[in-house]
């Protein structure tokens, strides 16, 4: 027997952080890239992009900012705000897995 | 924002139980009676009993017996084994909510 558990953040109802989008901005983070970040999930671009952006208009904050041309072509940052909540969201996610697991094994 | 989480339980790698199969126990707890239950939730008694059923096998124990006859038409209770799967089940879940709304104020 195991236990499972998850967590995620809702604002005025509606899910705008879980795993699948903790993963999506992570991978953005280390690509660079939209467009990389979704192939490299197995998402479409259209799909990624629509979460994210369901997301920044949920929280009314820019969670990237996209840099124009340079000799890299640009690329997609996190924004500063992105950065944190991801940082404070996994914190949340980490510490209640071992809460869970911890209980679990005394309870049960 | 507002925090969400949920916790289940799993045996080779499937769901047994959640927070759909603890209601579905406890109704009939209350109901006396898988067909009430399945009524009361809004589910089918076939869908229902597959649910249960499922656990059952999945669990290799039973979770309530079917009381024949008698001037009430006999009835279903849930075994001991069951009983105690729920409380610890909803201690364990009381505890993870309580932990997962305290930290996230904290850390947010």
């Amino acid at each position: 027997m195991e236990v499972k558990s998850k967590v995620w953040l809702e604002r005025k109802g509606k899910l705008f952080l879980g795993m699948g989008r903790v993963m999506l901005l992570k991978t953005i983070r280390e690509t660079g890239s939209i467009n990389k970040a979704a192939g490299k999930i197995g998402m479409s671009y259209r799909h990624a992009w629509s979460q994210i952006s369901f997301a920044e208009k949920n929280l009314g904050k820019p969670l990237f900012v996209r840099n124009k041309g340079g000799s890299g072509g640009g690329g997609t940052t996190l924004t500063s705000y992105a950065n944190e909540l991801l940082k404070k969201f996994e914190k949340l996610q980490r510490e209640e897995e071992a809460f869970v697991n911890k209980r679990f094994k005394e309870i049960f």
